[in-house]
């Protein structure tokens, strides 16, 4: 821990994934209202931050929530990085505590279905193509082409995720689809299909980080951040060094686990983002789950066995992808896991599990590793 | 400084504050540009984290400003709170190095006249009120009337930062007016005249921030944060227990001084938020530079004395307000006075320095003690 404070995470609420459409400061109040109804034992007057994930453009959100939630902080501002903001919001989290500023910090995320993250506007390398599918269905070309890898074998992506989303009260799908679904969903791309792609969604995710000593005063069943990882590349994704690997996951993945001193091997449940069916194995590899090219026969290995390791909640593309909420709801998952509180999601003896998230290209991203 | 690892403000670039219709993402990189210009001896390699602070409503501008910058960051994210987003930024810089997470931080902020943060659209309370002009106007009327203040005497306060801001290269003001000036700009309110008011602008400002450690092998002229204190009472102004105090600025203050060893006597230059000219002597009496209701009292003295103690720089009446900028631009007045770097601006023997700084009607305040 490189003689850093130690940081738990002692609560969390969640609201479901939906099409709602609501005003992001209902939105936003509704997990944090859910995370203090579920633990009543917490002292809003302890919080000394209030740090907001969202993508949205109305301002001042953290002291709207505040207000609206009963806090006074001290510390209290929005904090947007595209898709990776939820996974930022808590690494400030940490940061706050293990300096000292702050012993309990609540980090709450929210998005609307139809937010402005959503939309890439700043590549003109681009052109027009500004939704996200265009890169993705670059990486799609490339890692097929590069690992012969079929468009079948991405699809099952989908097919697992959404199965394991079905086990998922708070995700926005309830449906399974086989492989021949995933292939007949309309076609957007020259590589990609409807259902290789996760949804934008309204929703919301609230967890609380504490200090060491402050968590043995609330709980015994904290689970602690003990790697942390992050790396930006750069923010056009046309200067990826490769477009079938992610190379700043494989640094965040890296520095996260020489931090809490694991191996990939060690890990027994992982969040991984999966806007894209193609970008499940592409992260894999890069983290080290699989060897290159072999992520999707990983993937088929799970999928058969019914073993839930990788995004046991049903991944984005099952639950649904409300950016700024997904790096906390991954996080609330991987905790749940831990805590072996997961119901018919549990990984079986689930002790250390990892969040990776990212955005646009995995031009950036940010790697968690949680113990119990 | 309670066990925390020491953190120095090295660096330091700024662009002219103006009306210029430049896109964010221009505006933003350029006084990054000016701070790698002044200080080649940066290695662009050491900077672990880059977080922007701007109210625009443009995405993913870390990673932006960090590619066209040439810098490959860990840490990537922006942050908004309002006009005191800069200044949180700050402080979470602080957080990043003191925690370890980071040794080397490059804070952005950036805004464009047009600021989305200038319309406070979230408090229905205020009906159609929604410009900060109309809190700004009862706080006025509730300070003139509490203390039996004149509006001529809180023209002085116009009066005083437009002369400083004369001093100031960067300033949107370089004309001088007197208090006859002031009582004759054009009437908004019943309360405030066009010159009590800080003007929209289109400005930046950049700052690096490092641990005590590299802090040795780059520079020996560092200025250091010694003191943090920040606080949030509410988001609505009419939540304010007082219009003729600042609770948040109060409370803020009492922490940073605490947290540097220091009490307001030992304070030599400060930069206080002058959104509007009543801001600036409420602000003094709640940081305790002056007895309640003395504020003006002490701005006449400074002004007849020439003494540039408060607000050297111009304050935001006379410098401009790009809001996600002004912290920035604060906190690197302060550090150029610490450095006796401030030209015809310099206050004497300037050691200990104070910034402040505050959203929305003091719901939020932040207040920084430098030294150096």
């Amino acid at each position: 821990m490189n003689n850093m404070n130690k940081v738990g995470i002692i609560a969390y609420g969640i609201t479901p994934f939906t099409k709602e459409d609501k005003k992001i400061e209902s939105v936003l109040l509704k997990s944090t209202k859910n995370l203090f109804e579920n633990n009543p034992n917490i002292d809003r007057n302890d919080i000394d931050a209030v740090l907001v994930s969202t993508n949205n453009n109305s301002k001042y959100l953290s002291p709207i929530l505040s207000e609206m939630a009963g806090i006074q902080p001290k510390i209290a501002h929005s904090i947007e990085s595209l898709c990776n903001s939820g996974t930022n919001s808590i690494v400030s989290a940490y940061s706050y505590i293990a300096s000292g500023l702050a012993d309990m910090v609540l980090v709450a995320g929210a998005e609307r279905y139809d937010s402005p993250g959503q939309i890439l506007e700043w590549d003109n390398s681009r052109g027009e193509f500004k939704h996200p599918i265009f890169w993705a269905s670059i990486f799609a070309k490339s890692y097929k082409r590069e690992y012969s890898i079929s468009d079948e074998q991405l699809a099952l992506v989908s097919v697992k995720n959404h199965k394991q989303a079905k086990e998922n009260p708070n995700a926005i799908s309830d449906k399974t689809y086989t492989i021949q679904d995933v292939m007949n969903s309309k076609k957007l791309t020259e590589d990609l299909r409807l259902l290789d792609c996760s949804r934008p969604c309204t929703g919301s995710a609230s967890i609380i980080l504490v200090s060491e000593e402050k968590v043995k005063k609330i709980t015994d069943t904290s689970v602690w951040i003990t790697g942390i990882g992050q790396k930006t590349t750069s923010a056009g994704f046309t200067k990826n060094t490769s477009l079938s690997s992610m190379e700043s996951t494989k640094a965040a993945g890296q520095s996260a686990l020489k931090m809490s001193n694991k191996d990939i091997t060690n890990i027994d449940v992982a969040e991984i983002h999966d806007a894209f069916s193609v970008c499940e194995p592409i992260a894999l590899e890069s983290l080290g789950f699989s060897k290159l090219g072999k992520g999707t026969d990983m993937i088929k290995e799970l999928y058969d066995t019914n073993n839930f390791k990788i995004n046991p909640r049903g991944g984005l593309i099952g639950s649904g992808h409300p950016l700024g909420a997904t790096g906390i709801a991954q996080t609330i998952e991987i905790t749940q896991q831990l805590q072996s509180n997961a119901d018919k999601r549990q990984v079986d003896d689930a002790k250390v599990g990892l969040v990776h998230n990212m955005s646009a290209a995995a031009t950036s991203s940010t790697v968690l590793v949680l113990e119990k």
